[in-house]
């Protein structure tokens, strides 16, 4: 198939991501496909194993309190409805391909960054999404 | 910028590159942009220096004459002109990059293989394109 039917834009919390997110949105647009969105939450808990200190507790809280409103705030602005609002827990990549395939996505939408500082890290979950994904995948370039 | 005006398809010889060029295709017609290929000449003169037998010419060229019957056959079936048809020497990964850039290219269409065999080889390509290219890039899956 080599039309497009439903398109998985993956964001993280950073300004950068809104660029991305238009790609994507002009994407499905264009090919008359569904949009989605994801954000992946790596619990900071494996940083501390099995036991997390009551103030860690409120701090996740106030994790995805402020994911969740991040998510609601920029859907809204693609009109994604609440639906294809995916928000997620684990490893990016991980979570990034497990919704990709129960949403049988075609084409997951995330950014790339260059040479600057977060090159390596983000690498490495495009490197994790790209090689495993069962979908193709679009690399939308932000900063440098 | 957010539309895509100009699109380069990058293609190794595998019959799998037809399945990317469509998706490449339909993609430069829903944008409306124009349609680039690319097919990259790995030289053998790389393994043997400076110095190549005389038999090793007439190999290079039958290579020649293959891929650059390959690209044309390709790209007539796609409607790509001549002008937009790109037959490189040297690095893959390089001399895509090259290209886009000289041809201010918006996105590289590229196929992605899986698990199987190639994976680790292509990966490198990919991953070479991906994290020094100035412009986004659309990894299709292939193959697997």
């Amino acid at each position: 198939m080599s039309k497009y039917s439903r398109v998985l834009l993956a964001v993280d919390l950073t300004e950068d991501c809104r660029h991305v997110a238009e790609h994507a949105s002009i994407l499905a647009q264009l090919y008359n496909a569904q949009l989605h969105i994801v954000h992946v939450i790596e619990p900071q808990s494996l940083a501390y194993g099995d036991e997390i200190p009551m103030d860690l507790s409120s701090l996740h809280q106030a994790i995805y309190d402020q994911a969740e409103s991040f998510l609601r705030e920029l859907s809204q602005g693609f009109d994604i409805p609440r639906t294809r609002q995916h928000l997620a827990f684990g490893r990016i990549d991980t979570e990034i391909r497990r919704i990709a395939d129960e949403k049988d996505i075609d084409v997951i939408v995330v950014g790339s960054h260059g040479r600057h500082g977060l090159a390596i890290l983000f690498g490495s979950t495009l490197n994790g999404v790209l090689q495993k994904a069962t979908c193709d995948v679009l690399a939308v370039r932000v900063g440098d």
